[in-house]
């Protein structure tokens, strides 16, 4: 399987039969120019590829609907099934609605109702079974068998490989100058279909991976030139959190893929943090995986003209609200401070007085009970306050220092 | 002065002109065809004109830049003043930054830190006087006086006001088949600048302007023939919290406009919330107001081409958080509820395996104090839970209604 040449799985061609396929359904996504990122990066210019804006709110529609609309009419006729928790499922049953092809996705039972309720919402039947993404995966693939419907690979499929790389065909229209581009690998579909195009136009491109720090299975494929799987993953970017490539992914990933890096969950909670407070864009956790990346020591992109691929946005708003209060934190911009008043004369107003006369913003505030040691002539209060910097936090919990014992908890990048 | 008329304020040529001479400045705006807000309003499609992700998070440096541009160099040699509490000192700032000129803004108190320290970031020098905006306004008119420096006013002016009519010239390459457009409206300036451009091309393109209903002066301006000033303002979309237009901006509105809607704090948050999760941008408050408009029943636009001004997006991460849970809220999609479950033997489990085997989002769960009148095998159990639509979220609610006596907190549109 590790002899297959990448000129076997799919070709520039492909990838532009694919665009025409898809053009009149997906959005051509924008690249945002990110001046915030490239001084934080040392890169010349940063481009950030939102397929966060993709219809369906993740790139899958791309290669669901490049494969499905190459079925002959007697297997449209039958009907498609997938398996997925989550982008792929939305995007097989858009693309089933557009082309009049019945779809059934099989989720496992963790999906969220939100992730659930938009598939539907395509027009799909969804079935929920199984603990676990492998479990439905294996019921989806018995239910093909028995009911004569065709199986659409999330990822190990010619035709999702060259639908996700006509993004690669945008990026080059859009930001032709790249040196670099950043793409996070799940079961690597979207890097190797971006992968096939950039390296056909210019060898030179530099095509760099990245996977979450615990579902890293690439880079270790990689240097044993063979596919390495993972017993267990963890990480809470959900919708890169494969155990493994396969056989097309590995071959495109082996021969056009530079590198692969990982980076931590609180890494990419600082990247979807400042995607959303810079960039004014909201992304899932896999989404900011590239950003994390490009921010970290991990890559060196100084003087250079880099691409990062923003997979998607599918998050719910609660969740990302908690994931911005990390990231802030980790940014030395939020901290959670316990502190004990002077009950009298002072009080409560004495620390809400602080924060709002120096422009921080008070996110909760708590009166909390005493403990028996505690001094009856303290109150005891808890806040969240989000600073502009960590210069300014600092001198908001400097000054409410001075009012009585504090203790902080919070925590920074370094 | 209401007997100016429009053409002698800005003309299309000068808007032409604005544009040649900001180009290399500021981006060119993406403008995403948004299918939800198409399907939720009646209209045949929907642009969002995204500003907010427009260098320094919102328009203002369209007109800011065009303006400063023209000064002459002995003026340009002396420097620059504005008052703001917001988008147009950073505009101000960058665009001093650009044409080499100092730039001085005065802030009222109430200013976040967030918005000085981005100013500062763009190397101006930021003066905090003034309890409130009219206070720094008149500050800043002194300091001109005495320092011998140049006024950029927010809106009341040639060169800003055509500054922000290139928005209105790239919409019309990027969103041609325009039936309607909805733009906010504080001072003016923005509409002016869009009205002028879409009314020179077209005369029969809507131009609809958007106020809160607490800042909401431009209609009652129109419908009297004359500006009107509000005596005081409510609103949280400080963006757009002015209490006049001025005699420029009143001769373009009257001339240019055909109408203006109101819409609520609550309104906007909804329209804030649906950007965030349907369209994945963050904007502030005041940049959610015409979707807000699109999105009621003051604006009938079924089977059009709508086009909405999204104008920025600087608003602090936790203020967006607390803003999108009022807006689930609104949309039955976020509930409080207060529980008190059998002690004994379900105790808190029986409460969080209901929310998470029907795959809702538990956002936060405060195990809380009995009152003197609490069953003794009854734990009050207090929990903010997200749902993916109203009738998941209700059918949590009754399941959870069945382990106890519950009280909800929530609102609905209904």
């Amino acid at each position: 399987m590790s002899d297959q040449s990448a000129r076997d799985i799919v070709t520039d061609d492909d990838i532009a039969l694919a665009h025409d396929r898809i053009d009149d359904i997906v959005n051509r996504t924008p690249v945002d120019i990110s001046t915030t990122f490239a001084e934080m990066s040392g890169a010349t210019s940063v481009g950030l590829k939102l397929e966060n804006m993709q219809r369906t709110g993740s790139f899958k529609i791309r290669g669901a609907y490049n494969t499905m609309a190459q079925l002959s009419d007697e297997v449209k006729e039958r009907g498609v099934i997938a398996s997925s928790a989550g982008n792929h499922a939305q995007g097989v049953a858009l693309a089933g609605d557009r082309l009049g092809i019945e779809t059934t996705i099989v989720v496992p039972e963790v999906t969220p109702a939100a992730k659930i309720e938009a598939t539907r919402g395509y027009g799909a039947e969804v079935i929920v079974e199984g603990e676990i993404y492998e479990d439905s995966y294996e019921y989806a693939l018995e239910r093909a068998d028995e009911d004569n419907l065709e199986f659409v690979h999330p990822f190990n499929d010619e035709g999702v490989i060259a639908g996700q790389g006509t993004i690669g065909r945008e990026l080059l229209e859009q930001y032709p100058d790249l040196d670099t581009v950043l793409v996070s690998i799940g079961g690597g579909g979207l890097i190797s279909g971006i992968a096939t195009v950039l390296k056909h136009h210019d060898r030179s491109i530099r095509v760099i991976g990245v996977q979450p720090v615990g579902a890293y299975h690439a880079k270790p494929s990689l240097e044993h030139d063979e596919i390495r799987e993972l017993s267990e993953i963890d990480t809470v970017a959900e919708g890169i959190a494969d155990t493994r490539l396969l056989e097309k992914t590995f071959a495109v990933i082996r021969e056009y893929v530079d590198d692969v890096v990982s980076v931590s969950d609180l890494q990419m909670s600082v990247a979807l943090t400042l995607l959303a407070e810079r960039a004014k864009t909201v992304v899932e956790t896999a989404g900011a995986a590239p950003v994390a990346a490009l921010l970290s020591d991990a890559v060196d992109v100084e003087g250079e003209h880099v691409a990062a691929i923003v997979s998607g946005g599918n998050v719910n708003l609660t969740e990302h609200s908690e994931l911005t209060k990390t990231g802030l934190m980790q940014l030395g911009r939020y901290a959670k401070v316990e502190i004990a008043v002077a009950t009298w004369p002072t009080g409560v107003s004495a620390v809400t007085n602080v924060i709002e006369s120096q422009g921080a913003e008070l996110d909760v505030l708590e009166r909390t009970r005493r403990t028996a040691q505690d001094d009856p002539n303290r109150t005891p209060i808890r806040v969240g306050i989000e600073g502009s910097s960590t210069e300014h936090l600092q001198s908001v919990i400097d000054a409410l220092d001075s009012l009585g014992q504090i203790s902080v908890t919070s925590h920074t990048l370094n």
